[in-house]
């Protein structure tokens, strides 16, 4: 089997070495250009890129990606900054090359995927759902933003379900105890030196509980859920917003 | 709206007086009857029963759901002892009467049923799988049947998907020290007092984990399944095994 | 050896009548009276009692101990409402019986003893602790009052060794999300359905976390830390504060 | 206040060098010499040093310490390979030289050491323990050494007591299940890619669990340890074995 022919942006940064060391160590890719900033788009028709992993700026993703699918190259997008005008803008693009296909993931972590899928099919299940994210005290917001969607992703589900609002006979409470409040879903933000990136919801129902929790210990967490999409992304024409339509979760 | 017309078989035992409780206290439902060793099965038919919840014991179950198939009955089964013969005989009596359904679950706790299709549906993203189980120490069996089952899916699911084995790199172990092997999943079993009944799997990647963890407080956790069951099996016909057929999990 | 004889006031309340169970199976021990309210003290000395349980109200406790030191019998207290004005009248009886011993405990979990003792050695060792309590959603206060208590202890110590204020660099926070302020501790309280009582401290400093966590799921959980006192305060002479005075930790 | 004069010996090692930095961070310490291989000695005595923190290797540590303690130079020793011939040894040097203090310890990771000593001490307490250790699928043994160690102390703490065999109605098992035995205490060995260095212990009792759990995430956790030994060996003499009995923990 011929080998994917993958092509990194933004090659020089922190995940985007990352993202040539792990696609030079897959079998079934081989790197064909690494380009940071500075260096030509022209590269990579040169070099018959199929797919790019565009890990640049939001400043220079359009450009980057008007150029990719103009040429009928796919890609995997990790850059952030994605609005609803730009969203409109590239599938305009889209439209006119009918094969390329296009994936754009907030988040890249299988884990994290998972952890949010999950509590969005469970929350509906159980009587209580709160989220405990716990993270390294250098963090500058709180609740996480990963942390915040979950809850809204939950508080959906559970609307959708026409679930009664969560039992809660507290009565007497100091100042933040029972958390933040996203849309009826407790959140506590845990801010602890040596930890990195972790979250935890738990659901709780007559008699039992079930808990999903996600430890980040590394952005190489990132990697396997890039290469995925590149493998995917290869027969996924148009755009794809989020990993998760990429995981066959039915 | 109508309530739904729900009976109790084996509604003495310990489940089954606590589902008659479920039963009375199911805004829509209503329990029009609760019987016992030697009550006779005449009384569904007299009461207009629409679902039985069928609590007994493997010796009595095949009459009691013959006798309620005949009549269009559903039925909510959580008796055991099931066997391909017993089956194939269920869906004969199931094809002479196309409205009735019948749902037979192996575990009626639905943080159970979700953590085991989490764990399978996980199972082939991560390199390594393993399931720690933790009960009372009065248990007899270790690894308990539902971390056997959980390891078993997970096996076939990572089989399905072509995964590699898990690595390991371990040269110099004590007996025991890596627990139990089932289909390659290693399970580990910890019997400590205090516990009831918990089951852990832990998945991990590069630079993430992410585990499923269950709690069982009480059996009384068996309850929102059963009525979850009995809502579902009305518009259910024929033969379902497993509740999580009925959780809409895609 | 003799065995040591026991009575047990409040018998017939719900912790009571644990205890007088627990007296019964103890090896070590005879139980002699279970007393109720209207019966009579005089049956404690007509019994030989060397040890009383007293698991009463507010409102009997001084009048009960009273009896006990004049007549040298012994008590542990699981009883409630302590102010300063009533321990200083117990220490006055006591001057006048030195051999007499009372054991007043707010806690006789073992575990939940050792979590505030432990939390309290760890704490100066760390940059970062927190505070978790998880409980049921019918809990009227938040945070629990242990977890109030462990807040104060560590706060304490912290202070005592002069530990530095704990990191945190958040700038933008939903109300609520870093918890409660105890002290300086941050505390977090989960109400969830399934769950009893549960408390977590988090300890974190550079490259490595500590967590002590307590889980406890009966009222039987009381009885190990009451025949403890039993044992232990008849050779222990005067007023004694505090379950922990008696495990031996050094 | 003046400060400390460190030098580090093994300072271009993996460990080493996170010392120097930790060294010339510390506000009370002054950096003033970082040997390797090679290096003199004689540099120690010419730069005044007072505490030598010494990561090398078996091979050299003896020759290096001899050199300290004659030169009244206080030693924190991080090299590993102790016999009882060798500290006997370091004795008899120590004899000579009576305000030379010396620290050996195992483990510089605080959280390991107060892990181990809270395990020792609530041991006796709680009908059950167990150990589950996790780990990374690159380590050769199962268990860890410092599970085995913990296992051991655990042991010892609990025949001191006289304790009963843990309870285990096991009847059924799959060989491995129920762990390893670790004199009487079972230990389960996890590997998990993502992971790198935790510990468990599960204490249970009637109604009650209390759970101690470590995580290394970064062998710069030795650090704090290796600070804190450089402050108290000034003031310790003799040899010291163990880095808890610098903790204070009563």
């Amino acid at each position: 089997m011929s080998k994917l022919r993958v092509a990194v942006l933004g090659a020089r940064g922190r995940i985007g070495s990352e993202a040539v060391r792990a696609v030079e160590a897959a079998d079934d890719m081989e790197l064909v250009a690494a380009l940071g900033r500075g260096d030509k788009l022209e590269t990579l028709v040169e070099n018959d890129t199929q797919v790019v992993v565009e890990l640049t700026h939001p400043a220079s993703v359009m450009g980057n990606l008007d150029y990719c699918v103009r040429h009928g190259i796919h890609a995997v997008v990790g850059t952030t900054g994605w609005t609803e005008d730009r969203l409109a803008q590239l599938r305009t693009s889209l439209a006119a090359a009918p094969q390329a296909g296009v994936l754009i993931a907030p988040n890249f972590s299988i884990g994290a995927v998972l952890t949010m899928r999950f509590a969005q099919q469970a929350a509906r299940f159980f009587e209580s759902v709160e989220v405990v994210e716990l993270h390294h005290p250098n963090k500058a917001d709180a609740p996480s933003g990963t942390a915040t969607r979950t809850a809204q992703l939950i508080a959906e589900a559970r609307a959708q379900a026409g679930c009664a609002p969560q039992p809660d006979a507290t009565a007497t409470a100091l100042d933040g105890a029972r958390g933040a409040d996203v849309d009826g879903v407790p959140v506590h933000s845990v801010r602890l030196r040596g930890l990195l990136a972790h979250q935890e919801v738990l659901l709780g129902g007559e008699g039992e509980t079930l808990t999903i929790r996600h430890d980040s210990l590394h952005h190489s967490s990132f990697m396997p859920g890039i290469l995925l999409g590149v493998r995917r992304v290869v027969s996924t024409p148009g755009l794809t917003v989020g990993l998760e339509n990429f995981l066959d979760l039915g």
